[in-house]
């Protein structure tokens, strides 16, 4: 028997709305006080007082000491990979389960995703499974780990936090450690998510956060590197900048870089959302106790919820069919979208795409069967009008 | 003698202010309507009507067939060689005398810049000299053209539009075509540039306009690709946008793909900047005949202005001092920066940056020669208040 029209109708309890997007942005606050202010003062590029303004906030807030604002997630993503020293040719360990970004980064650094499976408590990288994988396909070499299949250098590791939902970080820091693999956290969708009170994305070297449109805060476009390394966050802002060196009128450029700057336009709009973080976040865990609430009585899925120890953003609410179910996972796509109540399936797994389809990877049946499980639910945080 | 005071009392009589930067952008029109009217519409990122509205106002302006807007320039050019075929190894022709951003993007695709001299009539590539040095070091084989001495191909031209002064694109043209290399114009600087009738951007495959905060028309940041080439118009839309196919739900990518949106915002400022452009353009074309006649008196000194047949942006305004004074250059940009004039020097050329100083190059006299005596003066529109 169908589930369509019951998932339909529990989801149009919550939202109470009759169309509804999957996650829309809010601008109640600031927002447009400061942007108004950029535009009348002329400070709309590259350099201005909201750029570092935001820079500070982010970093005051995630508990990283450094944070640079870049032009977008995957941008900040290729930068701070290529400057934990990861080079052409080399292999880089992702999730299969990722959106597109992840991987493509890890390309326009020259190097090759080399994908791993997923850990169904965490929705991230399962990192027991890694290390028995990584003994047995990985061996220790002067530089650094080699696959040994390939011969290639598998130089980093790129843990993404699913929805929010951190990866068992201390687990894999000790991982890394063993086999010399440098960390990059893809904190695209987790910030306000935290292990016990460390953010996520201040375990690995550095990470990048997005400021995506459809993210839990805002800039238009946009991403940040946060690390508590003084010296890479140094390289970071030079490279993104074009690598000028200060001087009152020279250009003297020491090496390649890019403009993969952050308009100060873009950051007024990223500290006026920042203000306002704790409310989204109080939004979207009350959205999750609703759909809880609304799901309790259909014993076919279940929403996914944070572990203990951590707290998740709950930035996409997600709802889990049974595995009796998951053949109904179009139907239910297609039953909840028509009817205005937007939802989506997870990504496409990673190595099923025509370019990826040809990298290294170890068997990911985790993966395989979330990605015909997941369903992403109504997220935004107006939903909740009392708090947003 | 130094000339520099007199340089100071020119440049302030024109300017009649007491502190002037080189180029700051005006947001006297529509600006904050539009960027509001995204922010109380929640429409704020990569995909929105003014998205859509600028890349046609853009192609309208130009003429081109088809305008993309992309995250900024830089990241437009590197596209735009990677569709029009160059390859990693490749070289790509590009003038000496430039902003690091033109190397950059050639490096990015894992091409080689190969330096150029410039022509002192047009401060862009000297094509006839270009063509004596392609008899000389290249030779045409199956799949292209090709440096003896390297043994690369060299794929591209990368004519790039100084200060908004158009290169001799006719003469370029029939060159490329005889040596079967591929046009992508740099025309970052040339928004409101023609060569007769036909704008700047127009002539190659396609080409890249830069909306940094310091050009013509400014969108914080931001970059467009145009072109007439209809399919490559339509492949550059898809690989900066993640190579998304669309589909009611399903996340399905079909090649290694980049994230260089334009976000909503950053177009509704776009679009209020362009309905101002003939504004701007007058602005900074009487400010030029303003310098001129400032500058009458002082034989040592001339405005470099637009060649017959071409109507110039006059984008930055600038001076050319005579051989004989070019050894005070240093001194009048210091006399002027600290009396609040803002002045620069053109970039260092390209080939003496320590990351591009063993590229492939040829004797370049006259680009070397410029280097010493360009300077450009104080260029906002708002300048000529009675303009804009
Ligand atoms: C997991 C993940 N990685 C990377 C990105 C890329 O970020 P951006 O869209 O800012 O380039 C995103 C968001 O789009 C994401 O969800
Ligand atoms: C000649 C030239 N090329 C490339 C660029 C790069 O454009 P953007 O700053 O938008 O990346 C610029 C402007 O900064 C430029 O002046």
């Amino acid at each position: 028997m169908s589930i369509a029209p019951t998932v339909l109708d529990r989801i149009q309890r919550v939202t109470q709305a009759p169309k509804v997007a999957l996650h829309e942005p809010t601008f109640g606050g600031n927002e447009l006080k400061y942007v108004t202010e950029c535009i009348q003062t002329g400070w709309v590029s590259s350099v201005g007082e909201y750029v570092n303004r935001f820079e500070r906030e982010l970093a005051a807030y995630t508990g990283a000491a450094h944070a640079v604002v870049v032009s977008n997630g995957t941008s900040g993503l290729q930068v701070t990979l290529e400057l934990v020293g990861v080079r052409r040719d080399d292999e880089v360990l992702v999730p299969a389960l990722s959106f597109v970004a992840t991987a493509n980064a890890v390309r326009h650094c020259g190097a090759w995703p080399h994908f791993v499976d997923s850990d169904v408590c965490t929705l991230g990288i399962d990192v027991a499974k890694l290390e028995a994988y990584l003994r047995d396909i990985a061996e220790q070499r002067n530089d650094g780990c080699y696959n040994r299949r390939t011969g290639r250098r598998i130089a980093a590791v790129v843990p993404m936090h699913t929805f929010g939902h951190p990866v068992d970080m201390p687990a894999l820091v000790e991982l890394a450690e063993r086999h010399r693999l440098e960390i990059v956290e893809d904190a695209a969708e987790s910030l306000g998510s935290w292990i016990g009170d460390r953010h996520t994305g201040t375990f690995g070297r550095c990470a990048m956060l997005s400021f995506n449109g459809n993210k839990i805060v805002t800039t238009g476009g946009g991403g940040a590197i946060i690390t508590n390394d003084g010296a890479l966050a140094k390289r970071a802002k030079h490279v993104t900048t074009t690598a000028k060196q200060p001087h009152p009128w020279a250009f003297f450029h020491d090496e390649v870089a890019y403009n993969f700057r952050m308009p100060n336009l873009n950051a007024a709009m990223g500290c006026a959302q920042l203000e306002r973080i704790g409310q989204f976040l109080e939004a979207k865990r009350l959205l999750a106790s609703r759909y809880v609430d609304a799901f309790r009585d259909v014993p076919e899925v279940s929403m996914f919820l944070e572990r203990p120890g951590t707290q998740a953003n709950y930035w996409l609410q997600t709802l889990l069919l049974a595995p009796e179910v998951a053949a109904q996972r179009d139907e239910i796509l297609a039953t909840t979208n028509a009817a205005g109540q937007m939802t989506r399936p997870v990504w496409e797994l990673l190595y099923t795409l025509p370019m990826y389809s040809s990298c290294e990877r170890m068997a990911t049946p985790v993966a395989d069967d979330l990605a015909q499980r997941v369903v992403n639910l109504p997220s935004s945080p107006q939903l909740m009008p009392g708090v947003v």
